[in-house]
């Protein structure tokens, strides 16, 4: 199988994964902050690690701002719900995924003013567009980092200028950038980042992570047994504890802190520039062929290794089912839970071929693609 | 290392969750129920055989009405917060976990009437009282299975009838006693059971489910990506993606099946008879020690095999402490995140030194902590 799918999940993972969960499962697996005893500390001190891991990859001024979550939409619904009320002001865009559009949506119903930029064809938010959208009751900018539909990295440096001029929380959503772009919440003024674990992360499912900016608080979704302060029948207010109820997925979190060790060793800048080069192949290898249309990736845009196109005349559901049963190959068709930003590229409602790559991809797996992709266009075509 | 906190996590976990974890991550972890590949299609099997197996655990008419969460916190926070609105009133028990009383404390600020019922010194509620509390606002009647502290098992059967004659939802917490008591939803009227993974289901943390009664519905806490339904910017309005927002923990969820299956063949009696063999000897043995006084544990009151005892004049910390640091014994002190049950059964704010019991405990061990806890007495009174 060659496995093109990582922007949905990313596969295979990193040796030391399995191996750390193995490790935290067979040696210790007690409830990380509950009891004092040894199995205990040892749990606490693998969670405690993986947030520090997590810290130092965004810049995050303390480890006890990182919240770990089952996955970036909790993280996001964390940061949006437990930030506006009725009669609040949003701004968000055409590219967000539906872990954003969806609870802006209920967030709407219950009264709350929710604006959606619309983005250029590229999938690109004009900066200048949400310094006008600014009012008064103005209280979150939500913009996703990267499209996971076409790849585009917005302009976060000038949201993040804007949003701090303004002084109104800025959420990030880094579902498809933690671990393929560099992140400084400092630098960018990201106040609230949404993460996952399980994508470029390169960790199992089950992990992601809210960061929240020092100064700044966001309501809990969820209430409940933090370890701490049991004797208090409120939810205590001290970071990580209050965004954090209940058990933690210690185990996965085990995994994710290996995948970020694998990550700081190979380093981010190899990595992407890996990844550039696949893409930058497969790229050249698609235009070459007849009839295909690719989002997104203009010149003077940086992306994440995310690549839509289309073939006209074709039905992109009938090319993944013909590249996974015939060529054993994974690809995502459809609508990748982002109806707007197709709507937005003008691919709605039949969607694209989504490929995104991993760094265990290669090379030949990318030339492979490229010549089952033209087979395929001159079957169909 | 001896380990009597299994009612925090349990461990060690049957051998197979590792090996199906480690299948998962190592085989195909994709992303379940996302795209259409192979892969995907995988995981997104895995994770329904889990589903179908805790719905035969529990006797749920069909699989579609378990959701998965990341915890039991998770699943009572939905259970809780998605069914009761402002002037609505909610019955519960003063021997409920924070994860019951700390949602329910928030919704108070929020404008619902929440009706704290006192159990007796054993822990024990009195059904009658929870129906003398039923006014015509009554929305939700929230009981923990099992208590977490005195580990007695409070007359569900009975609340059940109680809530289904009164046509009111009736939430079992179920984070002490799924997979150590047997759970008929349907017999025993149930209409919201939370259920976590880690615990006595021998499965990995990170893993929960929400059991939601056909016909009755619960507003989600969090919104976004399904997987169904790309195309709709609303929440989809089916189960069990309704509440099942972003990627599941897929990993976790194989581990849990695993655990199940190890259930399932070992025989949910034959795990409750061995438990009980423990229980007693354990009980004995403390018995037979000068000032010290254990709680719950009445006759004719069936239990879970956790027991909650404290040593007159001594500090259960400092038992704990001498137990881990000294004879390598993992027990739980303290509060136990349950401050109203401390205080129902007398314990508040000391709390009580807590031994929970799994089936990989043996007779050795025990018969080990009670001569440990006979040479602590002796040395400390």
């Amino acid at each position: 199988m060659i496995y093109f799918d990582n922007a949905a999940s990313s596969w295979p993972k990193p040796g030391g994964v399995t191996k750390a969960m193995e490790n935290y499962l067979n040696d210790f697996s007690a409830n990380p902050g509950r009891s004092g005893h040894k199995l205990a500390r040892q749990a606490g001190n693998v969670v405690l690690g993986t947030r520090q891991r997590l810290a130092a990859l965004i810049n995050s001024p303390s480890s006890e701002r990182i919240v770990f979550t089952l996955n970036a939409t909790e993280a996001l619904n964390t940061a949006i719900l437990g930030s506006v009320e009725t009669q609040d002001h949003v701004i968000t865009t055409t590219m967000e995924h539906n872990s954003v559009l969806r609870p802006l949506n209920y967030a709407a119903k219950q009264g709350v003013e929710v604006e959606i930029i619309t983005c250029n064809r590229n999938g690109l938010v004009d900066p200048d567009k949400i310094r006008s959208a600014i009012k008064q009751n103005t209280k979150l900018i939500a913009v996703g980092h990267a499209s996971n539909v076409t790849g585009s990295i917005q302009p976060i440096e000038e949201i993040g200028e804007i949003a701090r001029g303004a002084d109104i929380p800025f959420l990030l959503d880094a579902a498809q950038t933690a671990g393929a772009v560099p992140i400084d919440v400092q630098k960018q003024n990201v106040s609230l980042l949404a993460i996952t674990g399980h994508k470029s992360l390169l960790g199992p499912q089950g992990t992601g992570a809210l960061y929240v900016a020092d100064g700044l608080t966001v309501n809990p979704l969820k209430y409940g047994g933090t370890g701490s302060y049991s004797e208090l029948e409120e939810q205590p207010f001290e970071f990580p504890d209050y965004l954090e109820s209940g058990t933690l997925n210690g185990v996965g979190i085990a995994g994710l802190g290996a995948a970020l060790s694998y990550i700081e060793e190979r380093g981010l800048s190899e990595i992407i520039n890996y990844k550039k080069n696949l893409v930058y192949q497969l790229i050249n290898g698609l235009k070459g062929i007849n009839n295909i249309q690719i989002y997104g990736h203009v010149n003077g845009v940086e992306t994440v290794p995310v690549v839509s196109f289309s073939v006209s005349g074709c039905d992109s559901s009938e090319i993944a089912f013909i590249l996974d049963s015939v060529y054993d190959m994974a690809v995502r068709p459809g609508l990748h839970c982002a109806p707007l930003a197709h709507k937005t590229i003008g691919t709605f409602p039949e969607g694209t071929i989504r490929v995104s790559l991993s760094v265990f991809n290669t090379k030949d797996e990318v030339a492979a693609f490229i010549s089952a992709i033209k087979e395929i266009v001159k079957d169909m075509t």
